[in-house]
């Protein structure tokens, strides 16, 4: 019951010079369903990476950051679902290195080349001899055009996988992009079970790949939220395998900004189809804050009324009980917050007006606007110049069905 | 579906001397529910009241803090159901005034000796003409005895009214205390539309009614959360009568111990009432976090844990997704967490050791555990010497229903 979500997301995916491809069963979850994937580059290809802030962050996100840190190029990437390798201790990061050892020893590189993901069901051990033993087969199926079935391999509660391609001309010269995500719940990133792998051929440096991750994240994957759990297993990784043929990007020129344009789409629609598949979601809800004196304050607001589980359920029934979002506003935990400046806004439709009710309110318009698959929620601080978007879902029945049942 | 709660709480209702009450039917909610509660006060009560930290609080919210500091002795607290008078602006202060001053008339009085109360639906302007009309009606059927139907007359969502007794001697003299409570949902006191009510006639200083109020507050009702969204309108009241025959209570001695402790466990009772009767609530879930550096850090863990929708609704499921905890421990903001020391338990069965699954960890015997409709989860953090405890409910399909439904 994905909300307005195509796969893939917007056209045929593109394959990406100098990186292939796999994923198979390797029997971690049901059988015949994927559940571990891998992406080999060609040497030279560089890697940036945004982890979880959660302190309980898994074994291979430990492994991932260190690895990154010790080395300047990246042989491959391997993902398996099934369990997060999380809440597992010292043995979680060794069964880590572990994959690492067992796939570079394939692949004849060093195991710090390897960065490994997991996703799947916390403090649950890592079914490290089943990994193992698929490796083999993993790397001979290696491909180029194997993206919408990697998309797949990654999936645990999504309905659909989440991919996108782009691509743009730098300096005359094609540069091509192509992201995959996973993530239903557990989503609130903080960077999130949320998984985001965007790859190009771009020839960027390994400072200027890291820079744009940072200022990609921060408005995309870092502004949703289903339910406000913070992964313990978030990762946003862009890899660029450096194959086209312009001159390396090393500043912030308009080569760089054609870049951040691009990858800024695609973080932003795989971001967005993490929302679009949330976890029961019926209801895709954009909130766009106004007029704070920072983004910070209004990225906090935004944020506030997308984790009030009243503000969602309200959504879910299409009820304008919309007081509720000005209550959530009043946690946001804004100093100095003038109540009295605020205006309110479903779809262009005003319902308060100086932090109080609109005198013009129509609760049956209003009503109708909230039966829409597609809201957009409008806060006006009206206090300074900033502004920023995040985006959520609502409450539903399902979301707790999907919940209480997972392991199920 | 309240969990193991019992009307009234504890034993009979005592009557408190020099105060009496009424409570009727104005027509702002059902035909034939109650939703006016008067509580007057003979000359010389003394009020102290801790209210909501949301910024944006209610009309009446503002109006009764201004009232207290203006005035030393209160005369009346009404309180209405049906409406909370919040989000609506300059004119919700200018409503709640007017009931003030109506009532100010029949009783005699200026009006900055009268405290109102609202909750309801956020958004929604005060019915100030059924109201005043009620109020002839309502001092006129004021009686000592009345405290159940008054817990009854300021229900929401509540399934049950909530009220508690008890009696001390002081001095050799006896105080009576008898408080009454509402709320179900938006629950998560951070002071909340919880709305609580402690009557005494113990003889204590304004002074210190004050630090009582704050010394009890913080580890009761601020301990609680049913969904993490801090109303607009909560407030916790407690009133004094003075009329015990026990010299005046003005330092912290021995007599102010004994009243400390019965008022603590009378604020206890009251605010895991709420707790029990909290919407869609199917288990009653004590989170005690141990051996942390300080109490506040205790409380941040244990509130994260309560908030985590996905832990929330493991439990409703009786299912050991415990890695969920973990998960929302190590999203609790705290500074250097060594999560390697961290051991948890439910209902005395450790299922995590060191930061990981326990060795013995047997998840069919924590699955019966979790089946019992009272949870205790010990979190020892093992690097300090301080605790708190925070309660909390399930997250349930019938949460979902009462908030997607709760208007219509």
């Amino acid at each position: 019951m994905a909300i307005n979500l195509q796969i893939p997301i917007n056209k045929d995916l593109l394959s990406i010079p100098g990186i292939k491809l796999s994923s198979l069963s390797a029997g971690l979850k049901d059988k015949d369903r994927k559940d571990l994937m891998l992406m080999v580059f060609d040497d030279g290809a560089i890697v940036s990476g945004t982890f979880t802030q959660n302190k309980f962050c898994a074994g291979p996100v430990i492994v991932s950051k260190n690895h990154l840190k010790s080395t300047s190029t990246i042989k491959a990437l391997i993902v398996n679902t099934g369990s997060a390798n999380a809440g597992t201790g010292d043995q979680g990061i060794e069964d880590a290195e572990l994959i690492c050892q067992s796939l570079a020893i394939e692949l004849g590189v060093s195991s710090n080349k390897i960065l490994p993901f997991s996703t799947g069901v916390i403090m649950t051990p890592l079914p490290v001899e089943k990994i193992q033993k698929a490796i083999p087969d993993l790397v001979k199926a290696l491909k180029e055009n194997n993206w919408l079935e990697a998309a797949e391999a990654i999936m645990t509660t999504d309905t659909l996988p989440k991919a996108v391609s782009k691509s743009i001309l730098i300096q005359g010269q094609k540069v091509t992009i192509t992201g995959i995500s996973k993530g239903a719940g557990m989503i609130h990133p903080n960077m999130a079970t949320m998984l985001a792998f965007i790859s190009t051929d771009v020839n960027i440096s390994l400072e200027m790949l890291q820079k744009l991750n940072k200022e990609i994240v921060d408005t995309t994957f870092n502004c949703i939220s289903v339910d406000g759990d913070t992964s313990t297993n978030d990762s946003f990784i862009i890899a660029a395998s450096k194959q086209s043929k312009h001159s390396e990007i090393v500043e912030e020129g308009e080569d760089y900004k054609a870049l951040k344009s691009a990858m800024f789409d695609t973080a932003l629609q795989l971001s967005q189809a993490i929302i679009r598949d949330g976890e029961g979601a019926t209801k895709f809800i954009t909130i766009e804050v106004q007029n704070g004196n920072n983004v910070d304050e209004c990225k906090k607001v935004g944020m506030s009324i997308a984790k009030s589980p009243l503000v969602k359920t309200a959504f879910f029934a299409s009820d304008p009980n919309l007081g509720r979002i000005l209550a959530a506003i009043g946690n946001s935990n804004l100093e100095d917050l003038d109540i009295s400046l605020i205006d309110l806004y479903i779809n262009k439709i005003q319902f308060a007006s100086k932090g109080a009710i609109a005198k013009k309110f129509d609760g049956l318009k209003i009503q109708e606007e909230m039966k829409n698959s597609e809201i957009y929620l409008k806060v006006n601080l009206n206090r300074g110049s900033h502004k920023a978007k995040v985006w959520t879902t609502d409450l539903s029945y399902d979301y707790v069905k999907i919940n209480a049942e997972y392991r199920t």
